[in-house]
Order: structure tokens, then sequence, then C-alpha cells
């Protein structure tokens, strides 16, 4: 596995490869740079690849994603798979773009992309978690990880903060996971920030339930493009309830601006 | 207007009516009675009108919403409409479906349910918002609002909280209103818990940003079966920027129990 990566300068960007197949179609690989268990896609990463090839469908190229919601409705494995994108609506504040996972032909993940321009001016109004710029040097990290590495570990680094990586000793607490991520060799950009509101681990480890926990449905909102260095996440639950639960992904750039707000609507690990 | 609101006992629920006209389309009408003003119609309404028809493509019949993502493409207005709909996949836990309101012709509102069984049970874990369970009896109500009453005020009753209320008088605020809100004649349902995740005015009014704030996209997950009595609903706001804000309303029920959350990206009022 981490032969494949020598040399990619890039493995967040250079992973998300679009091949045009025709009108509003493209060739995707699945990487096995992005499996996360079980032969599974990780599933922010397949919302990037996806919502690139959204934003390639549009005329004048260039937009900026500043929402996309998709449903999850099987999971990818990897290999070859298909794009297919419809544009729904040009606008000059908006546009709206369809993106649709195919592999062997099956829908795996559908998702609606609204596009326009990300503001760079200041904001009139912020109130974000309060988080570290940076980790603390002993936390949890996907860099000081077991050998060998898990393949997400080659493509961007995921410090967990101590103070909420308890579920990492068999340890219970309330459902809120803190972080920081940063892509390798690269600085973060709109799509590893779209990333990033689903690269945390399960909020709900943190009540003891560890495990594949499926999202069904996740949108994200892009506020501004990430500024160089360290994104800061915070993960939340509002409720847990009849084996399903709301994960609120916060992400804040390096300085200390929102990038990303990612809710997703996932199905809880079953009790092993 | 009043007197078009004579006889019906439930003026939410019976204005959402479906005449099947062909495999999975429906003809509707756009009520008066959900005219927010300049013609257009309340965005939480067409969100539970086009979910109502999403779900009654759905077989086996009965499936409840568990998400709701929708992108408002063009303001409809008061009228003949129809809704197409497309199952696009028929899962055993979820399904999903999409939801198209057009009217001529011409795409207004894109949603996609997931469907599944709401939970009935007791919650592992919640952590919501401390509202009152019902609102005191001197806030500023649609009930007691001037002559004539706003069209939507015949069909549900909606209390701001005079914490939050400041905005009415001038005066300017963190982006946060809290209220009541149940349907008139009847009790509220998942369909109406869903409406009023996009009731509360636009939280930007605290900034003193008051006016028209066009919906670009709502997500909304639905979490349970609303119990009978008033909903307490709080939105806030994350970040104000560019243009852009983000409203994040959480819709409690009168037994304490998270019914909804919704999400939207939304267009700040032009300043006046």
């Amino acid at each position: 596995m981490h032969a494949r990566c020598v040399g990619l300068e890039a493995p967040f960007s250079s992973t998300l490869t679009l091949a045009p197949a025709g009108l509003g179609v493209f060739d995707v690989a699945l990487s096995s740079e992005w499996a996360v268990g079980g032969g599974r896609l990780h599933g922010g990463w397949l919302l990037a690849l996806v919502t690139k090839a959204g934003l390639a469908a549009l005329r004048p190229a260039g937009a900026d994603p500043l929402a996309v919601s998709a449903e999850f409705v099987r999971a990818p494995v990897e290999g070859p798979a298909e794009v297919r994108t419809e544009v729904v609506k040009t606008g000059r504040t908006v546009s709206v773009v369809r993106a649709d996972l195919y592999q062997d032909g099956r829908l795996a993940v559908s998702a609606t992309i609204s596009a326009g321009r990300l503001p760079v001016g200041e904001r009139e109004w912020a109130e974000l978690p309060a988080l570290d710029a940076a980790p603390p040097p002993h936390a949890p990290s996907t860099a000081r990880g077991p050998e060998p590495l898990p393949p997400l570990a080659h493509a961007c680094e995921l410090v967990i903060d101590p103070a909420t990586s308890g579920y990492l000793r068999g340890e219970r607490g309330a459902p809120l996971i803190r972080g920081w991520a940063r892509p390798r060799g690269e600085d973060p950009n709109v799509l590893f920030a779209l990333m990033a509101g689903d690269l945390l681990p399960p909020v709900v480890f943190r009540v003891g339930r560890i495990g594949w926990s499926p999202t069904v449905q996740l949108t994200a909102l892009l506020r501004r493009r990430p500024a160089p260095g360290w994104l800061r996440l915070e993960s939340v639950s509002r409720t847990i309830a009849g084996g399903w639960f709301d994960e609120d992904c916060t992400v804040v750039d390096s300085s200390g601006r929102l990038v990303c707000q990612a809710r997703q609507l996932a199905l809880v690990a079953r009790r092993g």
C-alpha cells in the first residue's frame, strides 16, 4: 500500500482525477488511498470527488461549491466508477448541478451542488467553537499511528484532541470529538475543507458505539476558501435515538474563519 | 383573504393536497394561505408539499421522512403547479425519492427525501437548547397581529420569544431567534415539524438586515414524530459573510424531544 504513495506530492488532490467520458460524464478511479476498512471508500473523499465533477460540468468554469448535499445510496468499493452530471440551473448568483456516482451501473452517491462565488471579504458575524489553532505535540495522530499506517494517513494528517480521545482507551463521554487536519504536500483547498467535514471518527464512538456508522445523508455548506495551515474540526451530536444519530462538524481554518459546516444523518454501529 | 379560511378545520394539512396526474406526478395548488409577501410562497410549506408528494410515490406506503434536502431554484407564485417524483432507491432501512416542483414547466424546488421509520423508543443521548415548553402570555404572536392577519397566521400560530424579538422595535443583537409554533385546528405532524424548521423570521433580522432573505439550500433531518402541543424553535447563525448566512433551526416538541433540525444557506437581504 505504501509503495503506491511514493512520489505523490499531493495525495489528496492527485486522487481526485476526472477523465472526460462523454457529455457531462467522467470516469473516476476510487482509490485505495481513501479506503477506510472493509474495502469501503471514505465518504468525505467521495463527496469531494463528485463535487469536483459537478463543478467541472458548469460553464463558465471556476465556480466554487457553496452547498453540497448528498445521499449515500450504496457503498462503492475500490476500482473504476463514473460520475454523471446534469446542470439543473445556470444562474448569476447560484448555479445548481447534480453529480451522481455510479459503479457497475448502480447508483452509489447522489449529490447536488449549489455553486457560485465564495466570499473573500470580512465577515459581519461569527460565533464559532473555541478551538486551538494547532494540535498539541503529543496528541493521537495518524502520522504516529501503528505501522503500517492506514491508507488515509498517507493522504492527510489528522490529529484528535486528547481531551476528546478517551474512546481510544474505552472511555465514554458526551458525543463530541475535536481535532485538526491538513493534507500532505499541499495547502488545504475548498474540496479538502469539504472532505474535512466528514474526517473525524463518528461522534458516537464517544458513547461507546464503535464500528461502521454509515452516512445516509450529508449536507455541507462551504463558507470560504481555507487559509494555508491546519483546519480545526469539532463534531457534536444533538440526539442519538432509535439507531440514528446526527453529526454536525464545524471546520475552521488557521485564520479562525468558518470554512465548512457539515451535518449528517447516520446509523449507529450495531452493538458488538 | 379571511373568508377563504372559514370552514377549513386544519388549514395546514388541508392545503397539502395532491391530485394524481400520471405516473409519479401530482398536480398541486400553491395556496395563498401560504403566501409570505410579494406573492412568494413560504419555503417551509413548499418543502412539506414536495415531501408529501415524494412519500406518496414510495411503496410500501407509510414511510416517514428522515432527511429532506432541497434546492430552491426559482420562487414559484400562487397558482397551479406540479410535483414530479422519481424513486431513486427502495431499501429496507432507507428509501430515497426525488420530488421536483415545477410551475409553468420550469423547475422551482428540487428535493430529495430519504425515507424510513422514525424512532419511537427512548433516546440514548440528547443535548438540546433550553426552551420553555409554552410561550409567555404576552409575547408577539401571529394570533394577535395587526388586522387583517397575514395569510400564514390563519394556518398556524407562531409566537416569538420576547427576549429575541427586539428586531420588531429596530433593536440589534446576536443572530438568534426563539419561538413557539403550532398548527391551527390539528396536532402537529411530521410535515408540520419539517415546515417549522423554516418558520421563524430570518435570523439576520436580529443584526438589522430586514427583508427578503431567499433560501438557496435547506436540509432538514427529522428525528421523531412530534407530540401534541407547542413546538419550540430556536434559530442561530454561525457566520454572516459576503452576503451569505447559515441559519440552523432546532425544533423540539412539547415532550422536550428533538423532532427536526433544519439548516439553510440563504442570501442576506440587501441593505435598504
